[in-house]
This record gives structure tokens, C-alpha cells and sequence, in this order.
């Protein structure tokens, strides 16, 4: 049979050890290939049909797939979105736990929202990713975009990190702080929101640098445009000081490096649900309206 | 003498009793004359000549003037733009104290500023103003347009106020609160920042919402884009309540009146002195960077 | 027939209408009057017998009972406890709606918590008052105890107001906000945390100093012990001034008046279920430990 | 000579390689000697005098010093504070830098303060400490007093900690943040203050637990009583964590570790300068009370 979607390979990235996948993917598995779409999978799904070895790596699946359909929550959606973004690949989310700021289909909704989604019907989201280079003396050492953030942070026994914030070649400010989040508006709800920064929608074309407890009380969460060139240079002064990216991958910085944020040239594209709004997510996410 | 300049009247709005400014404005009156221009004033500035009657009103004022020259601080630049943005009319501020936000320019370069402005060399930035009506079944009863915010907060003995947010139609939260700032990015650095919110680079095209001591402790300030159409709808169980429009003009509400927000059609053009940055300004209010 | 109890008097205070008292009452009259206790009641509670005119003033009451029953929310309790309190009568609050932080008994433990009061078997607990007094030139033209906070703040239309905070006769800071509140722990968990202050637990002897939108972004809530003479001296920069007791009682200030606060002779009396700690009241009403 | 002196041996304690003291030592030896006291110094001070070997630890110090003398700024202060506050003995801080929370007589005050100190006319200020425990089943694994505050983080790459507050054996709330920190009042303006906490004057009797960029937006900083039992018990979805104390000390933790923090029993003994408050070194420290 000759699908008649768009999406004719599926590739399926799921989140480890979650025991309801058991059940779901040898079912998912059959629906799409009766529907005449191949689907492709990633290790972790493998694993739910008790054979790993049969699993691709992401990187290799999203050389193939016209959709990843992500069964997880928001940790497997970020790990998906650095691969498929690049390549322009949508993502379905579908949340295997509540609801999730970034999966915001539930589990309940995975054949509705597959059938929608191939028969070309749902609504693409487009969400802004940054690309974080580490570099030193101009030169660039290591690469990564982030869908929620990149954090410059002391390690573990340091008391504190120094760093001089540029944007776009001029001096902003001194921080002496715990770290520095620089997050995307999708990264707002995420850890810059526990560090006290504001929300800022995905459609506010800005990027939001918000202190992690800063010795200066007068240091605030700054949103400026995302075509802003963004610059964190270490000081000497810094204890050990690393890089996290999405929450997810480290890197150790050396003092003399600099941190470069610009806007991804990709932008991640998102399926999403017509009945739920941004703002209901946020409302239920946040308790907001309640008591 | 003609003047070569495109501006050709030159208005001025003064801080009212400034005593810099009865040795400032007879010199600088005959300095603009000297060149051609035609200088008109306020009655503020003409109380400074020791005649308030040969003053104009600032409403007149803009019906005349190419440029409006602001001696003051920020309060007397808040009122001149509302004046002058709706006509397109470019404002040069000097500040009579320190810095200030919005007034870049200081007193020392009150003539080179001139000089500069008038051969047409200097860089106008422009800033984006708000549209605040109140209205009650659907009838505006009441517009202004704001270049920092309009305020929403209760009465002087009221407990707290109660409303509802909407942005482009759709239900957003409802708040138990002081009140709410609804801010453009200029306004981050005013009355937001003193309730917990972001700064804002003006740069960036965003309203900023900012709750006044609310009840539901997650609620959060928020950015959303500035074409956005923003409705606060006061629930019955609020007590007296005010709409504030740039800290400068009150406005008693009913209940069941809505405010409506948008971003206004004319934007402020203001001269901007090209030896200081943005985030100079900040560093230097906020005292960034100090030990 | 003789009651056996220490309350042979008790005087019932309750919440202004509130259908569910109509019920209520009745009841609870008779139940007391068959035990050998007394009941009296204020006028809100007669209104619930439709005859209003029977209601002592909460003044006369507090010279005749030995026990103030609340049937009401922390409003009601907040009124109650500034008349029982200079007296020493305990209070036993039943919370109407859900649970609140001064109310912890709930409706349906109504009987069985009076049972246990007049069997004389319910912990007492003390909270600290304090004693605000508005002064002028050193005379005392009004004071006032309160349970949770007195706040000087702004009047409707005034930008901000500006106040020197001296503690124990040294001068400790100049504020320029919307107001300051000097709350007990009791009150922490009232206006002072949603302007973002602290939990102080009612055991701690201190007094609780909470800007309101502090324009210098380095001033906190300041904790100080609670044998500290504290005053509050508006300078004649500030607009229009009040000052608000316990969120109930407004009293206009005037330019040059001190506002002197001091822990008051007498402390609440509150009886206190056995069932429920403050931490488990504090986890309910702030959502903790929810997702 | 015969010390007419309490004091009659005095323990320097020196920051180390601070050039300045190359000067100052040597004039302070022969200065204490010639006043018949015997001076005896750490490794740091003998630094100094190009000779370290003739240091000695600073735990012996403390064996036979009557004073200890600290040379440097709040760090060095920490340090010797642990040393010190077991034993009783009294510390005269002097600050090699700017004005510190805890160094609070400059180095132009070193000779009056010590002329003042061994004439005994200078106060003493007690400051409460805590003492931290590591305990694992119930068996203590280590513990350490603190001046400042015992804090449990996340390792470096470790995403968040999850862990429950106990206080006297009742459960207060679950915590899902970066950390969590238990500060005296003498701690509140360090680390504490940078995470949100309020200031607590050292005389409040208590404890301060202030959560470091907590996940639930309602978890704000509790002040409680300094008798309090409290346990922190790390729960098994931790990642990596750490106690860290006076922000010196690291120790790794294990998952089923419980840290519990009491008030120690000695206090720190701290020679005051009688020509500064409290407050003025807050408002000197945090600029308030500037434009």
C-alpha cells in the first residue's frame, strides 16, 4: 500500500526504562506499517520489544524519517529536537507522564493525533534553538544547539564564577554569580524560571539571560532580540566553571574561554494539539487560577 | 537667516521649577534664534523668563514644532511623548539631574546636542508606545497612549483587586493582586522592576506583564509579543480600583469595565547621544558592576 | 444545670453573610444553652436569627465572655483577635470556607472541638500582637493593635512614597517605594509574602520588615527581634500616605508623622487543633509538594 | 614587662598571600611584643616573614591563644571562626580589603582596636553557630560547626536534588531545587541573600532555610526558631549531591544520607568596633539608601 502522507518513515525516539512502552510500541509498530508508513526506532524503543540490538542510533534515524514521533516527556523531547532540528524534521510529542511543557499531546491522543498529523492536518509550531560555541582565542572548540538553554556554572566545590557578558561587541555587565542561564522563550519555563526569570513567549523573537543567584542584588533576568551576538568571557578570578547544555550535556570550560550565543539558523518544527493553547499549558503547569 | 536645518521650530518643554533654568533658557533661546530657528515654549519654561503668560500650551506646541527639545528628567519626557509621538515629532532630551532612563542627554551637552540635531546627524531610535482604553460594554470611554505602562491597581483602601487577562481573545489567568503593570520594553526599567520584573531591551517587540504583589505566588511576569491584544476584565469581587497611565494620569474604573491594550499606531522618536549605549545607561542606574 | 467548664460564657463572632450560618446557629445556641454555657453573639451572627437588633457590639462582648467562638474566615478572625486579645480571652476560630492560616478548625469539627475546649483539653497557643501608633511631634494622635501586619503605603493616586526606618532610635535605611509593611510571623504569610517576603514561624521572636516595589532593587525583607522599637518617619517628599492595620483599618497620614511599632503588652490566646501542624497548614495553602 | 592584660597571648591568623602584610607583620610582633604579650601565627603569617616553618597550625593556636587576631577578610574570618568558637576564645577581625559583614574594623583601626581590646574596653558580641552532621542509619559520619551556613547542592552535572525538610521530626515539605540552605543569622547576608533570603539580624533567635532555584515557585525562604531539629533527608531520585560548609568545606554525600543541623552549643566570641552598627555596615555593603 502507498501511504498517501507526507510522512512516509516515522522515526520513534522514546524514553528509557518506562515500562507502559512495553505495550504501546508492538501496537504503534503495526498501525503505522498497515497505514504504509515504515516506522524506524531508536535504542530505547528497541529495548520495549526486548531486542536493543534492532534499534538506530538517532543520529542515523533522522537521515531517513519524515516525522519523529518522541514517546516521553520533556527531557526525551529536548535530546530529540538537537537531532531532528538540523535536518528540519518535525517533531509529534506525545507525553507518557503529565503534561509537559513541550510534549503537550498525551498518551491518549497518539492515534488521533498520528492520524491528523499524516494526513497533513496539524498545525506546525516553529520554536527558535540557540547554538552555543565554546571557543578560545577565536578558535571555536565544541558546538551544540539547545532547544531551553545553555548555562555557564560553577563546578561543584567552586564558590562562585566571574564573567563579562557582550552583546553584539559592547560591555554589558560584570556577573559574579552561581552561573548564567541564556535560554530561548521555549527555555523560559524550564530552569530560568526557578532562577527567577520572567515567562516569554515562544513568539517574542528574543533571547533571556537570567543570573543564578548573583552577588549584585541589583542583577536582573535581561531579554534582548535573538539576532543578538552574545558573548561570556571567563575571568581568572572563576573557580572551576562548566557548560551545560539543555540540562543535558556537560562540558568543562577552561578560564580564557569564551561562551558565543547566537540564534540557530534551523528553527525546531512541533506538532501541536488544536485544543490546547500555550497558555492553558502554562496555567496547568504553574497552578495558575487556583485558590 | 534661513535655516539649513530641516528643523525649523523648535518647541520646549521644561521641568516646572528648575532653578537651572532661568540662567539655561534666556541663552538658549537666543542661541536657537541666532540660527535661524524659531524657539517656542511651555508655560514651564516661559515661568523661567519670570512670564509664564507668553507660554504656550504643549498641546499648541506640537501643532508647530519640528522638534521638541525636553529640559528635565524622565517624568517631564513621559508627558512630551505622549504629545508628540501621535504627530511624528522627534523629542531631544537633556537631563537636568543624573542620568536618567530616558533622558540621555546631560545639561554640558545641551549645545552640541543642538548643533548635531539641527545639521541632521544624529541617530533617532524609536520607541514603541502603548494604546490603553478603558471601556465598558464594549464602549471606550477612555484612550492614552503610554510610553513606560498602564496600571491597573487598587484604591487606597481596597484589600486587592481581581482580574482577568485575556491576549487575543483567549483566557490567560486570573489574578488577586495589588494590581498589574502592562509595560512596553522602555517601561521594564520603571515601576515593572520595582515589582520583580524583567528588563526588557527596547529592541525587543514585546508588551511585558508584570503582576503587583499577587496572591498565587507562581504568577509570574510575562512577555508576549507587542501585537498582541491584551484585555483585563475586573471581576466584581474587586474593590476600588484605578487605571494609572505612565505614573502621571488616573482614571477610576467601574466594575465590569475592560481595559484594552495594543500597541500604538505612531512610535516615539526620540535623539539618542551616540557616546552611550543602552546598556550604559542600565550599568549606570542599576550600579552593575560596583564591588 | 452548672457548667463544668472554665467557659461559662462564650461570645460568638461571625463572618457577615454567610448563608450557611443560618443553619448554623440555631443549633449551636441550643447545644451551648444545654450544657450550662452562656452564648452571646454580635449583631452579624443575630442577623442569622433575622433579628440583627439582638447582637451585642464585639466590644460588649469581650467585657462578659471567657471564650470567643469564630465562625468566619481570617478576616473575621483578624477583627476578633484585636478585641479578645487586650483581654486574655482565648479564641477558638472555625474556618467557613477552606482552610485558613489563622482558622484551623474546620466546620464539620465544630462540636467536637467545643467539646474539647469546655473539657479545658485544647492546646492554647500565643501569637504576638503589635502595637502601632501614629505619632506627631512626639504625642500619639492614634494606635492600634494588630495580628498581622501594620503597612504604611501610598495613596491611590501618589507615585511612591519616601520613609526613613529607624530601629531602636538608629537610623537604618531610607525607603522610596510603593510602602513598607512590619508584619508579625503570624502575618508573614499574609500581604508580606506576596510582596515577597519570608515564612517566619510563629515562634521566632522577631519582627518582620517588608518593602512594597522598593525602587533601590537591593532592599530586602529585613527580620529583627521583636523587642525592637521601630519608626517610620515620612519625609515631605512623599504624596499622600496611609496607614492600614491588620488590611482593615486605613488612617490618613500626615507629612512629619512617625509611625512608632512595638510588640504589644497582651498576646493572642488561639486555640489549636491537635490534628494539625503550622508546616502541614503552610504545605496545604501553598501547593507544596504538589508535582 | 607583665601583660596588664586578659589577653597575654594573641593568635594571628592571615589571609594568605596578601602583599600587604609583608609590611604589617613585623610591625605588629614587635608591637604586641613590646606590650609585653606573646604573639604566635599560622603558617599564612609566617608567609610574611619569609619564613612559613615557623607557623604553627591553627588548631594548635587555639590551644594556647587568649585572642585570636584575624588578618584578612570574611573568608579567613570563617576559618578561624571554627577554630575559635569551640574553645571560647575571642576573635578581633580586622578587614585587609573593603568593609566586611563579619571584618568589620578596617586596618587603620588595628592598633586602637588592640590598644582597646587589651585594655579590655571593647565589646563582645556572641553570634550563634550551627553545627552540621552528616548521618547515615543513624550513625554520624561527620560533622562541622558553620558561621554561616551548611548547604546541600547537586554535583556539577547533576540536573536537580530532591530531598525532605524535617523540622523537631515533622515532615515541613519535599523540595525539588539545585539546593537548599540552612543559615544562622550571621549567614543570612551571604549565600542566602543571593538565593532570595531575607536579612535576619543576628540577634532573631533562628534559623533560616532558603531554597536555591526551587522547581516549585511557592517554596520560599522560612525562618524558624534556632531550638529546631532539622534533618534534610536525600531521596533516591537525587543525582549527585554535596554538603557544603561556610561555603569551604565539601563533602560528598550518599543517597539515604541524612544532614541534620542544630544550634552548636559554644558561640563565637566577636570583638566589635563601638563607631559602627550592624545597619550601617548592611546599608555600607548593599548601597542603600543611594539615589
Amino acid at each position: 500500500m502507498q501511504p498517501s502522507s507526507q510522512y512516509k518513515t516515522v522515526g520513534i525516539f522514546s524514553r528509557p526504562r518506562r515500562a507502559a512502552l512495553a505495550e504501546i510500541v508492538p501496537q504503534l509498530l503495526a498501525w503505522l506499517t498497515a497505514r504504509g508508513v515504515t516506522p524506524i526506532f531508536d535504542a530505547e524503543t528497541a529495548g520495549c520489544l526486548n531486542d536493543s540490538d534492532i534499534g538506530k542510533t538517532r543520529h542515523q534515524i533522522v537521515q531517513e524519517a519524515d516525522l519523529i514521533l518522541v514517546l516521553g516527556g520533556d527531557g526525551t523531547m529536548l535530546a530529540a529536537s538537537r537531532e531532528a532540528a538540523p535536518r528540519g524534521i518535525p517533531i509529534l510529542p506525545i507525553n507518557l507522564g503529565g503534561l509537559g511543557f513541550l510534549t503537550s499531546f498525551t498518551l491518549d491522543q497518539l492515534y488521533p493525533a498520528l492520524e491528523e498529523a499524516l494526513a497533513g492536518r496539524t498545525a506546525i509550531e516553529e520554536r527558535v534553538l540557540l547554538l552555543a560555541e565554546r571557543t578560545h582565542n577565536g578558535n571555536v572548540l565544541a558546538q551544540q544547539r539547545v532547544l531551553n538553554d545553555a548555562v555557564v556554572h560553577k563546578g561543584t566545590l567552586a564558590r562562585m564564577i566571574e564573567l563579562e557578558l557582550y552583546i553584539d561587541g559592547g560591555f554589558v555587565c560584570r556577573y559574579r554569580a552561581d552561573g548564567l542561564i541564556v535560554a530561548t522563550p521555549t527555555g523560559s519555563t524550564a530552569y530560568s524560571m526557578s532562577a527567577g526569570g520572567p515567562i516569554v513567549h515562544p513568539a517574542v523573537e528574543s533571547i533571556l539571560i537570567t543570573p543564578i543567584c548573583p552577588h549584585t542584588l541589583s542583577d536582573r533576568p535581561v531579554v534582548v532580540p535573538d539576532a543578538s551576538h552574545i558573548e561570556l568571557k571567563l575571568l581568572e578570578s572563576s573557580d572551576s566553571v562548566f557548560l551545560t547544555l539543555d540540562g543535558q550535556i556537560g562540558v568543562p570550560m577552561q578560564l580564557g574561554d569564551t561562551v558565543r550565543i547566537t540564534r540557530a539558523a534551523e528553527r525546531l518544527k512541533l506538532l501541536h494539539p488544536p485544543t490546547i493553547t500555550y497558555f492553558e499549558i502554562l496555567r496547568n503547569k504553574l497552578k495558575w487560577g487556583e485558590a
